[in-house]
């Protein structure tokens, strides 16, 4: 199952996206059940955890039985709409692990740069942006805007103190994360937050892919085009700390909320890692690709 | 004007604190005038800025012409309630400034510790509690927990690019915040977050008082009892980076938002510092007081 948050005309809903349609599942659930239980937003969908799959399921199969002419009120193409950040308010910053993969480590620096412990700093929600929308260069606060393609976690079930070997029934599914990143003042500040957490640095989308849909997340590959020039192609199985041990250590001590997104950090060939650095300009295009996630794309403007 | 976000008997609401008494405004506007405009949350409150401060004072100006009988509905012994944090649910993690005092970042390390630009971190939501409630002492998790007073900020108005000189116009106001810390995880992890979030490390409080009470909030006194013991006595006229200059730095291409919050850093004094370190244990009690907003108290439990 693939969710987005949709806008159509002026109304904003939580769709379930099959092929090249989208269905609001508000408005099915009221044309098929005359029911009104589907909460306003994806977090809140996702804060109902596995209830709300097994909702969904019976509302697709509804569907399929009806006539489609009638499913024409709550099913739509999904070029007709646009895709929000499947989680546009996140409740609190999103987590974000840094150097999570070695040649990146690297890339940023030397071998030295490659973590012994988990490495965890945030981003502001006010920095979150959708599938299309545009990445501000920010020309005036930073002239070194770096990309980074990330898978993201959504955390699916609130929690404390999760073992590692329990730790994925806390997921609640995947989706992409441009950990877009400003070097210059991610140095000058050496605590990461600044430099993360310009306005417009994390696109995120197209979709959440809920955990059923993939069967190892510790094997996805992430590949980020800029123009169309392949600059990142890494696996997520060379993560340093893999999805499992985030979770556990996270947890330890603090709680973990259904909804909260974790990006897991970046594979190398990031801008920063070329010599000379290749850093984003205004009209530059960024593109990544985890399947069966699909492609994020945001323009630079 | 003194706010807080109280408890009595089940209900919690936004109080506006006088003396030792506190009136329960969403009851005193629906008594007095028959309205109800006030919202349910103090971050909400905030948010509507000096329109706030101004109805407030309307209704504070009428409850003195009633006769005192009827305002025993609304207004409550301050001793009868509980007091939660005055932003109990922030709406992203509290942002908190390193390493802000000269001795302290000496105490930390040395010389070399003194930053030379502007370091920021943040702190979970779900690390927030209230005056009087308990700090975990996180045994198993950490070996090394301690306490920071600092006066924290409270933003007003949403703003980006906001110039210096015009800083001061964006804050609310200031309340107390324990930025508790566990030393070895946030050595360990180098990026702060995982140290400085564990459940139960932002106490705050016990009040936020409105700006319009503090003539300089460069000019205050920062004290932190430990059982008693006088461990840091500094004051905020020693910040390497005065609140004006966070204020203009964190929003360049960065939206601050009203309700967010800001720890403005600690003076020399912290448990780490001492030698041997004295950190907390079970048992221990941290009064932290900032005039005029109070003493905000805490147990380690």
């Amino acid at each position: 199952m693939k969710f987005a948050t949709a806008k159509l005309h002026s109304r904003t809903f939580v769709g379930l996206v099959m092929d090249e349609k989208i269905m609001d599942l508000q408005k099915a659930e009221k044309k098929l059940f005359e029911l009104e239980t589907i909460p306003e937003t994806l977090i809140e969908c996702v804060s109902e955890g596995e209830k709300f799959v097994r909702h969904v399921e019976q509302l697709v199969e509804w569907s399929k039985k009806k006539n489609s002419e009638e499913s024409g009120s709550y099913i739509y193409p999904l070029s007709d709409v646009d895709l929000l950040a499947p989680i546009p308010e996140p409740r609190k910053n999103v987590i974000c692990i840094g150097k999570n993969y070695r040649d990146h480590a690297i890339e940023m620096g030397s071998e030295a740069d490659i973590p012994e412990h988990i490495m965890v700093f945030t981003k502001a929600p006010t920095s979150v942006i959708g599938h299309m929308e545009g990445i501000d260069a920010h020309e005036g606060v930073t002239e070194a805007l770096d990309y980074e393609g990330e898978l993201a976690v959504v955390i699916g079930k609130t929690g404390k103190n999760i073992p590692k070997a329990e730790a994925l029934d806390y997921v609640f599914g995947y989706t992409i994360i441009n950990d877009v990143t400003a070097r210059d003042l991610q140095k000058r500040h050496k605590q990461f937050f600044i430099g993360k957490s310009l306005d417009t640095t994390c696109p995120m989308g197209p979709f959440l892919v809920h955990k059923s849909m993939i069967e190892d997340a510790g094997d996805l590959r992430v590949e980020t085009r800029v123009n169309g020039e392949l600059r990142q192609s890494g696996s997520t199985e060379d993560m340093i700390f893999p999805i499992a041990d985030m979770i556990e250590t996270l947890s330890k001590g603090m709680t973990l909320e259904a909804g909260d997104i974790i990006a897991t950090g970046t594979p190398s060939g990031v801008g920063k890692g070329f010599n000379p650095p290749k850093f984003l300009r205004k009209g530059d295009q960024v593109d990544i690709t985890i399947e069966p996630i699909g492609t994020l794309s945001n323009p630079v403007k």
